[in-house]
């Protein structure tokens, strides 16, 4: 029979101890930042993606399909149109500043490489209603802290950040002309000088890649600004960023751990998207997170923490009726996982090391509490077990 | 342009909060119990559910399409295969009894009514390598307890149990014959009497609908012994529970709460899953719970709970960096949503009062706290903030 399908992410108890670590973060943090939480289905209809997230993405990295009543259906490859969606559907109900993040599994039918895969889960943050530069900061700050609470060191955290606008201005030509020498200067670490050089004289023969980059050498005042505004991690000015989307309008960022050669974050600024579906003009700047560079990244450790759960097992089958009692009695103040009656006690303490719990309670006709690191054993009353534990 | 897609949910963040009060409760009550949390993939190979789900739900109600690649892929409708399949991956690594649960979106292309929706965040948790008993009390009085946490009332709730095992033995015939009767017995609510004879009367002539019923009269031992070890709720032995699921092989249940007419939980036995997907032969039960009937049966409660959010706006845009610096020092001790320069404060303080948020914090050359519900203004330090908040 086929293993899991290629590319998904399947966590075991033991992988999933990782993940939640992750998770439980990029919640705190963003709530500390304000930020309420929403979530978003996997399943969108096509229609919201087309000119909005990359063509590239669209026609060759999306998973996609009629349903049984002949809709166009995409498995969501990014966040952002979902929640966009959402918020015209919500209307007036909505008071801005609006700050929201979600957590969520994101698909892309990516060329494998390197182990890539084609799931990751995904932590977004976005504000919306203001044009003003504090909203980057904030953002930018919030996915800074999480990487920090991450125990990632702050001098090792570049933020690397560009302004569209900025180029926009530089380059010289028509909106689609502009759109076309973005998507190709995003491509600029993967091919080489000559073909930049040739593509861009395909778009336009009257643009110079060599113009264009003295032109970008100065840094724009918006990111001279938000170097003041960004109060962690390294920010500097990298005109190499572009961000593959088409609704990004200002500033794009991508954030990078020395030492670790993708970038662990990116985002930016969108201030068409809202309306683009329907909604009125709404200034908007957010960025995304995913799970699977964060896991490369992260050093593994192999640390067992104590887990604040106890087994409780019996000599006996005839016993188990009084563990059940015993159990329900316990979880009022601990985590018991009852394991009922093993054919060796000595099996269970083995496991008990290994899965670091501390203590085993053995039940026959008295009540033994087993401490695993010390390896002794404590006869106690069953009535007064509470306070042994 | 087409509003959100046919069925899914989409959870607003005033309706994630709802949802976040469930799943919440769903991970403290399993790790209360002991069980590990794990988290498999929406997309599975389509073989994986051959022969394993209900005919019905495999080919009326899946989100079934080829990728790019040619493959047969399925959404989800269930978590169970997708579990097995991950459990037999993991091979000798698993100790039993192995305890683990799991929380996310199952999907069924179902006919809509009264608003069923196709999308469900769903609450699994299974006990493997037991056939004792205690592993049924465990499941279900966890799956209780939930409820219970939920704040629904112990005397409203009702365990229906039934024992498949004891089913095959009172309907003669063979394995194929007892399958299809299981399936029409399943149907019972929704046929008639006279239909469900003569539908009998197909699958087998010998086959009597009154004699089945007689003998089913008479509860079987093995739920006289768990109504003994289920210590919540209220449990009763119903015949007339099937399950859809071919793979169940002994207790089946379905938990009801007074008043509300459909199941909120359902699970079972199924002691041949994991060998079938080419693992060992491996005991198991286990249970699901979705989202969607308990937001529905839960009473809805408006109250507005106190947040421990603060906001901190600016009266003019030139304190926006001292408001940044501020933040950033507030959030060691309490959440701060820092929402720029408004145009009026007052708007401010009746978005606050509508959210649940205690205190504003007002930035200009001085600092004002504001009470919101007292509606009184505070000067203070801005080095003493913290001490004021």
């Amino acid at each position: 029979m086929q293993e899991k399908y290629k590319g998904m992410r399947v966590f075991t108890p033991q992988d999933y101890t990782n993940l939640e670590q992750i998770t439980d973060i990029w919640v705190k943090v963003a709530k500390r930042y304000g930020f309420l939480q929403y979530k978003t289905s996997i399943l969108d209809p096509i229609e919201i993606y087309k000119d909005k997230t990359s063509e590239e993405i669209l026609k060759e990295q999306t998973y996609s399909f009629k349903d049984r009543g002949g809709r166009d259906v995409v498995i969501r490859p990014e966040i952002t149109p979902g929640l966009a969606k959402m918020m015209v559907g919500m209307g007036r109900e909505i008071k801005y500043p609006y700050k929201v993040f979600s957590i969520g599994s994101v698909f892309r039918y990516e060329t494998e490489q390197r182990g890539r895969k084609r799931e990751h889960i995904q932590f977004n943050a976005d504000i919306f209603g203001t044009k003003s530069l504090w909203s980057e900061s904030e953002v930018i700050n919030l996915a800074v802290e999480t990487l920090i609470e991450l125990g990632v060191k702050e001098k090792d955290i570049e933020i690397r950040l560009n302004d569209r606008d900025h180029m926009e201005n530089i380059i010289e030509g028509s909106k689609e002309i502009k759109r076309k020498v973005f998507r190709l200067l995003d491509k600029r670490s993967k091919i080489s000088k000559q073909e930049l050089e040739n593509e861009l004289s395909i778009i336009d023969s009257n643009l110079s890649l060599n113009e264009i980059d003295k032109k970008l050498k100065t840094s724009p005042e918006t990111i001279d600004s938000l170097k003041k505004a960004v109060t962690k991690g390294k920010v500097i000015y990298d005109s190499s960023i572009i961000r593959g989307f088409d609704y990004y309008t200002g500033i794009v960022f991508e954030i990078y751990v020395k030492g670790y050669e993708r970038s662990i974050a990116g985002g930016g600024r969108y201030d068409n998207l809202i309306e683009s579906y329907g909604g009125e003009k709404t200034s908007a700047v957010g960025f995304g997170m995913g799970d699977t560079s964060l896991l490369e990244m992260l050093p593994k450790t192999n640390q067992k923490k104590a887990i604040e759960t106890v087994f409780l097992i019996t000599e006996d089958v005839k016993y188990e009726q009084k563990a059940l009692s015993l159990a329900d009695n316990l979880r009022n103040k601990v985590n018991v996982s009852y394991l009922g009656t093993p054919k060796k006690v000595s099996d269970i303490y083995k496991r008990a090391e290994n899965e670091g719990i501390e203590k085993v309670i053995v039940l026959s006709n008295n009540t033994i509490i087993r401490n695993i690191k010390t390896k002794k054993d404590k006869e106690v009353d069953i009535k007064d077990i509470q306070k042994s534990l």
